[in-house]
């Protein structure tokens, strides 16, 4: 059986917190070997001072922003960008946060989150003397798909994928599905507990210690696949005009 | 809390299985209102007969395309084929399964998730006396990261998505991520306990009865982007390849 459930009491997050103490005061004794820690990216942001000012939330954006992938403005004029930010991962304005942080700011995810999160499982580990892992979360959309759901950005301590390649099915055949991503999974399952108007930025799963881990795992970065190996690195009406300029110089010879 | 536990004693499915009462009998009394099940689509499959003899699996995902959005093809010489298929969903392989099914067949997608769910729902609801939520559950890969997670393909009796627009933020301002696609989070989270080599194919999420409503709630189809509305309709080669051809008759004139 799973069990998940949210840290309470943890307070307004500032540039000064000590997040390792805050969660570590939150989770008092009840915390066990095995346990694993989600942590929305927010609290993290913030007590890395990663609050800008930005009475122009585009201009983030634009600062954060490796590569355009694709690109869509509606009726209404809302521009819809998606881009591969410095982290390498692909989502809606580069990931910058207009909620849940003071008027006036934007936040700017974390510059290093599976750092963040092997400081936050160093420290944990150390503090409560109980061998935990640390998933940094965040909210993406997807190609395909309407809606938004939590993923993992940042990974200490834990398996990030379960590795099921050369495993066989119930009847001795070669499993198809090889690699689920248990830290994504895990990232959705604390988002049901978590909300998203609510100060519950820190909730933990227990029931599959097995995915605990030592604290030099591979991180989340490994889940983002290279922009070489992804038939989606680029929006199909950005490619479309690519093309069509490649195509139409082929002819003319300009 | 959230608890998620597998249910335990399903018997392998077949044709001629009748799934609610194999899941009535695996639950006995222990379901409460508001539970939500997640069931995994390969039993659904099982049970309507969608088992079919494929020498060449090829074949079969051919059949079930309705438009191809990418392919490509490695140094090995593997082909994967993520197309749309008669669901509307994105996928490799077009959702055809050749994992925990006899040797010499492969099962294809239900064909309607979203009435099977119903279906179960419904049954459950009457033969229980509980007033349950119903997810089909697939496993799915996903843009620009890698790695499986499982979503819902079908939903019966469960908000797929929470609304949050017009919500405000612990600050009282706007929230900017608006539509938690919570219905697959229950299924992503589910996977944690159903593993992919065990036969552990429903499994149970207690803690979030406030998303359990009527049978009649917009079913999981609700969840698949139109693709006029998708930047990612077409893989990014394709897109190329379509642009530069339409580029070079621009000029030509042909």
């Amino acid at each position: 059986m799973l069990q998940i459930w949210p840290l309470r009491g943890i307070p307004e997050v500032t540039a000064q917190s000590d997040l390792v103490a805050l969660i570590a005061d939150a989770a008092g004794d009840t915390l066990a070997d095995g346990d694993i820690l989600v942590v929305t990216s927010k609290i993290v942001s913030k007590a890395e001072g990663r609050m800008i000012a930005a009475d122009d939330r585009e201009d983030a954006i634009t600062a954060e922003t490796v590569r355009v992938v694709a690109s869509r403005t509606s009726e209404s004029g809302h521009t819809t960008r998606i881009v591969e930010n410095k982290l390498g991962i692909v989502a809606a304005a580069a990931g910058v946060d207009a909620s849940n942080t003071p008027q006036g700011t934007v936040l700017l995810l974390p510059v290093d989150p599976d750092a963040s999160a092997r400081e936050i499982a160093t420290g944990l580990r150390a503090r409560l003397g109980v061998r935990v892992g640390v998933i940094v979360s965040d909210t993406l959309g997807r190609a395909w798909r309407e809606g938004q759901t939590d993923a993992a950005i940042g990974a200490a301590g834990v398996h990030v994928f379960e590795d099921l390649r050369g495993a066989t099915d119930a009847e001795g055949r070669p499993l198809v599905v090889t690699m689920p991503c248990v830290a994504d999974e895990l990232a959705a399952a604390t988002d049901l507990v978590k909300g998203k108007a609510t100060r519950l930025p820190v909730a933990v799963v227990r029931g599959r210690a097995d995915l605990v881990g030592d604290l030099d795992l591979p991180g989340a970065r490994s889940i983002v696949r290279d922009p070489e190996r992804d038939m989606f690195h680029r929006g199909a009406d950005e490619a479309y005009a690519d093309g069509f300029a490649a195509g139409a110089a082929s002819v003319t010879g300009r």
